[in-house]
């Protein structure tokens, strides 16, 4: 990207320690089972700087499936990334078609701090090289299969460590910034 | 495994944030050149309670590219698990062809302590569930692709977390314990 949107974009996701964040049934029991124990990790204070949370269908349909009367992004606004997703189907989202589209409806809205979720779009916005900040909080458990947090890159992506915290549990979180050539700031 | 051999298996890894050991031609510069600004990370102490390296054909041809002369493995005894590797082709290693004759020829031999290396190797140690220890480098880079440390598995493996240091250039090493339903100590 030569040209940098006027939001910061930060991951904040969970995996297994083989870099799974579900398993190719979706199934998170395994994190959460032992989320439990660890409380909120600091989600809570990751979510107050962000202003719109983005998702792919995967991720918004699961949260959808928590149940009616629980949105779990109430003070956020919810963009989701799809191609097969109804654009009116829910007056809490906007439905974008491609990533270029999307950046460009945010930029409009004012956007300041985007949290990317979901594996779908962390590895999109990854790739276009839109991330600024990553926390990965890594269960102890290895699953051998599943949905992978990372994938395919046309570059490296260096990375730059800001801080580690061990939570009950077992997790360890590290939070990175993404190291760029082009600092435009 | 129902039977336990009667030594431990330790891992002592280095993988990028997407969990790759090398690239898919085998080069590890992204490790080695922010490697040199961390020092051993621990190196030197974890072998020094190891009696055994395993490694695989490819693992062994990596440390003997390293140089005539160098031989990184000084005071250990090596084993090296290959179909294709002629037995008798290095008077300072053994080869054996399968891991029941690998754990057969190691506890023949009174082995104490194995260092479980390369990807290979790691694999088919966890798969049999012979691995008592794992700590995992993480260098802050992806990579995007390469060969993996870690793959398929019958079963998730639950780890217990036992400490995690973050030493210089923004490597994080965490150590765990592989928890075992068939305590048999």
């Amino acid at each position: 990207m030569t040209s940098r949107p006027p939001f910061t974009v930060s991951v904040f996701i969970g995996t297994s320690l083989d870099g799974f964040i579900a398993r190719l049934d979706g199934d998170i029991h395994w994190l959460t089972s032992r989320g439990e124990q660890a409380g909120d990790m600091g989600y809570e204070e990751f979510v107050a700087g962000i202003d719109t949370v983005v998702m792919g269908r995967v991720t918004y349909e699961t949260a959808l499936a928590f149940g009616v009367g629980h949105w779990p992004y109430d003070g956020m606004h919810v963009a989701v990334l799809s191609t097969r997703l109804d654009t009116g189907a829910d007056p809490r989202v906007t439905v974008h078609r491609d990533l270029d589209g999307l950046v460009r409806a945010l930029t409009e809205r004012g956007t300041k701090s985007v949290y990317a979720d979901g594996g779908q779009v962390v590895r999109s916005f990854l790739r276009a090289g839109l991330v600024d900040e990553l926390t990965v909080t890594t269960a102890p458990v290895l699953l051998g299969s599943g949905l992978p947090l990372f994938g395919p890159l046309d570059a490296d992506i260096a990375l730059a460590h800001r801080s580690t915290t061990v939570h009950a549990a077992g997790f360890v979180q590290t939070t990175y910034a993404v190291e760029r050539e082009d600092q435009d700031t």
